[in-house]
């Protein structure tokens, strides 16, 4: 079917901001820009699809269209399957995507309810309607990055080097996530379209087969604190060898290599893609073997690189995993996962990522909030570096929409009690009640978030406390947000990590001006980043407890 | 600890009825009269808990005595974990119970977090501060019983047999169930000294050891259209096929002989209990074996007693898949069981166990609600049979209480689109604001109701579409009462089948005589039962469909 995106401008065609709200974001999430099949309701991540099909798609829009203000419209698993007169300081849309009673929570029963078109895949927001294209991935990169510089070095990566593997569709955001940080990166790839790829799109600066060539350029933009990116056309185990040889120790290790898929995704050493591809081919089981042969070698690197003093830690491709299981090589998880590392300190502070989206469609509303932000938190240096080169690089897709990381924090003067959410959200409000911005703002955030998540693979691996696969937390975290007035409130279960791996939630807040989105988002913006600081104190983060203290965060059973 | 059970009165220990009616339902669930071991915080159900420690209770208590009538409480698995500002019309509580992600949602990962004290198994109406004894336990026997008469009969069962086996905790309850529908009820029971304890307490009439004589009475009786219970002092297979020799067949057959537990539940055919006790002990293995000799006779009776005409049905305890598994006898699933049967035709209206408790702990306010309910629905035959009864035959437990199905259906004069439950829920209302009742009632229900639960064990065995194990359905409703206003807002994982093999709701209202409590109780008495309709309808159920059309339910995608 011929599809356009979301409606955008002032006229609205549902009676009011909110259900209007709630229908652009259907069809931005569904944007040809956005989504990478639209003809087949999918947003992103594999099958995360918008709407269970397309009649219950066109259903949905005809009950927004004529949803009153104290209505709330209920979405089963992309269909929508009821309406009820409640408030409107309640939500307008409620939505709960793939969830199954535990023994039955896995692909096979879901697969088989899909196929009978019972069910349908949310991941986290595609069927929340809260996708904004690829800007997510390269925030979340410098986000963490910026997380490591605060924890290890002097707030950014001046003067740092960061050495890193793979330039893929999210590795490519790497080199200019470290450089927006102020950092020098060099990314080993094996595949130099991918390199000439990121160059051409301005994610990369510069490319080479050298890699004296490369530890060079390196020292010099070190030297002049400098950012600097280099790709280097080299395997990334044999990179961080030649490291290890002459003794260049970086300041950070990483990789987003594909190690995760052994074959498909990894490339084993000694062979050019070409040659590897026919190996593939023609003999599987050795490619496997040489693959993992090699990994074993990379992570052998990362370790010694780490005795020698550089901070590493895997970003998710799950290469410890590989090389534990295949080789049995314990030691592999001798380095850290990012999550525990750089994302919960974070969430210990109700941090996670914030994002907004213009209903006007017009870039300029994007600019007025980015001046808003910079505005009010004029101590945030990265948010500021962030801001400025997002203007600059990151391009638009669907509806303009901008990320951020915001948490709880309701220290310092002139704050009144007030979350950082809330603060910037109320700004918006007042922006748009004064004309300031054309058409009302809606705030969301990604389902990693620092309350809204339990996934024992990634948001809650490795808790203090083993309370890893307890779900209590993302749907305390929703019925909370729910009370206190958020117009969209969802819980999934699967997303990345699949079925049966994790729980998530997710809301939005639409700022039309109003009072009452002012109590909403007040509300809102407290309570979610709130359930964050709450998770973590439980579980018995000080960092958690200390934010607690620090801005009246109440923890029943602190002093017990 | 010294333990006592709920403050009753005027005087409240908190800000608001709101939230001393949340301090006084916990203190309810654990009254002693009401749970079965408040020393351990066990309210009923194996290890069915209303906190999650006493250090939780003793700062539950102390949260709800300074919470503001805009504040909402978070608890955790029995603890509290969080509080936060909403508003007036949002939920005071609200609770999250054993949930765990899919693939840890197990008994062992459970008991590994049990064990530690990260969790906290809720049951039902435990972890929901909703238990109100056994009164549940009659109504809910006779309400199914009453929506046989409804199928089967004329409405009730005078002049009707029903023969079934098991006189225990649960199965006591069968013979007045079945004389307060107005029918005879035979009863096998091999432990004489339990049929003792039935006539004692008024559950049962009369006992016998003499099949004939116990045929010769139902048999008077039916002549006479007159109501008739009998305990017969025999095993329930051996009393089968005497009523096939005979070719008595009576009108329904069922059982609740504990048969889910082969060996420590069921009695086999043959043995004194003391003799089946001591086989037991001495030779488990030929016990099993027995006792699964007996129950593919019993089954086989069944099916028998069915061909010749009886209504035949299993009442939740396993007899037809134990047979099944064990015995390889796939026809024992040819009869139903007791959810698909009589209690699913009543969930597609959206009826289900509503129960409301008087605060003040006066019984004489719960009399003013029966003769309320009574003048609401003066059609509703077995509903007066049930509340006359009730007043006669049940002793209050803890706070008085009562238990009735209502539903839906808007329909008829002078209803002004409102359903059954907001009806009676709003005349209490008003009730309280006159002073006609000495203190506020709260309204909460059985996590068994229409749109509460997905269990595909029990009550949603074999949906029509296939949709058993859809858990959105109870988050759904979770978020729905939540948005509508409910005062308490629950969702559990397990109950009685166990984890993992539930995802259930429940909420509360408190009904102060507010203009408040009249709203939430008009919307949330509307959104609760309405997901009952909805979502039997999106599985096909022309009954929910029809009430939907009827009653002015939205389903958006009806004509699709
Ligand atoms: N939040 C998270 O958990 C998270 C976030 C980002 C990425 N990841 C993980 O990071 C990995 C990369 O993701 P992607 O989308 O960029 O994948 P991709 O497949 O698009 O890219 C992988 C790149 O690595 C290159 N490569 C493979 N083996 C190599 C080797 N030995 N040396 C050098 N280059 C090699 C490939 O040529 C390819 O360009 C995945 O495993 C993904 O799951 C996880
Ligand atoms: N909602 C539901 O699904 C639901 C509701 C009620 C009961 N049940 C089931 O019903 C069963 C009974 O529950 P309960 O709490 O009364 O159990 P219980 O163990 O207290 O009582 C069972 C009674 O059956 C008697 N008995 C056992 N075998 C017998 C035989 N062959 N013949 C005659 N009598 C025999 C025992 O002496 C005992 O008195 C259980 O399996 C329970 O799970 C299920």
């Amino acid at each position: 079917r011929e599809y356009r995106g979301a409606p955008t401008g002032t006229d609205l065609e549902c009676e009011g901001w909110r259900q209007e709200a709630a229908l652009r974001l259907l069809n931005n999430n569904l944007d040809p820009e956005v989504a990478e099949n639209p003809e087949e309701l999918v947003v992103y991540g594999g099958t995360g699809r918008a709407a269970r099909s397309w009649d219950a798609y066109d259903a949905i829009l005809e009950q927004l269209r004529d949803l009153a203000d104290d209505e709330t419209l209920l979405v089963q698993s992309g269909k929508p399957v009821g309406r009820f007169e409640t408030h409107e300081r309640a939500p307008r849309v409620l939505i709960a995507n793939s969830n199954l009673v535990g023994k039955w929570d896995n692909w096979r029963h879901f697969h088989e309810l899909e196929a009978e078109g019972k069910i349908m895949y949310g991941q986290m927001t595609a069927g929340s309607w809260a996708y904004i294209g690829t800007q997510g991935i390269i925030q979340g990169t410098f986000e963490t990055l910026a997380e490591l510089a605060r924890q290890q070095f002097d707030g950014d990566l001046a003067g740092r080097v960061v050495v890193t593997g793979g330039l893929g569709g999210m590795g490519g955001a790497q080199p200019l996530a470290v450089t927006m940080n102020r950092g020098v990166c060099i990314a080993a790839e094996v595949d130099e379209d991918r390199i000439d790829r990121r160059i051409e799109t301005g994610y990369c600066e510069e490319k080479t087969d050298d890699v004296e060539e490369a530890l060079d350029r390196a020292r010099e933009a070190v030297r002049a604190a400098e950012p600097y990116s280099v790709g280097v056309h080299v395997n990334a185990a044999d990179l961080l060898e030649e490291l290890l040889e002459r003794d260049f120790v970086p300041d950070v290790v990483t990789d987003q290599t594909s190690a995760h898929d052994v074959l498909e995704g990894y490339y084993p050493s000694g062979y050019t893609v070409e040659a590897a591809d026919r190996l593939r081919e023609e003999d599987p089981d050795t490619y496997r073997n040489e693959s993992l042969d090699t990994m074993e070698r990379h992570v052998d690197a990362i370790l010694e690189l780490q005795k020698r003093g550089a901070v590493a830690f895997e970003y998710g491709n799950n290469i410890r995993g590989q090389v534990a299981e295949h080789r049995n090589h314990e030691a592999a998880f001798d380095f850290p996962g990012f999550v525990p590392a750089y994302i919960r300190p974070q969430f210990c502070r109700g941090k996670g990522p914030f994002r907004w989206l213009a209903l006007s469609g017009d870039p300029e509303d994007i600019y007025r909030t980015d001046e808003a932000v910079l505005k009010l938190f004029p101590e945030k240096d990265h948010l500021r570096r962030w801001i400025e080169l997002a203007q600059e690089q990151v391009q638009f897709q669907g509806l303009p929409s901008r990320v951020c990381w915001l948490g709880y924090n309701t220290e310092g003067e002139g704050t009144e009690g007030l979350t950082e959410r809330a603060r910037f959200a109320l700004r918006i409000n007042e922006l748009v009640a004064d004309g300031e911005i054309a058409a009302p703002i809606v705030v969301t955030r990604d389902h990693l978030d620092a309350g809204s998540v339990a996934s024992p693979y990634r948001e809650t691996e490795d808790m203090k406390d083993g309370t890893d696969a307890v779900a209590d937390w993302p749907i305390l975290n929703a019925l909370l947000n729910c009370a206190a007035g958020a117009d969209i409130v969802s819980v999934h279960d699967g997303g990345g990590v699949g079925i049966g791996n994790a729980i998530h939630a997710n809301n939005h807040v639409v700022l039309d001006g109003s009072d009452l989105a002012a109590k909403k988002a007040r509300a809102v913006f407290t309570t979610d980043p709130g359930t964050g600081v709450i998770r973590h104190a439980d579980a018995g983060y000080e960092e958690a407890i200390t934010e607690a203290r620090e801005s009246g965060v109440e923890i029943p059973m602190d002093e017990r």
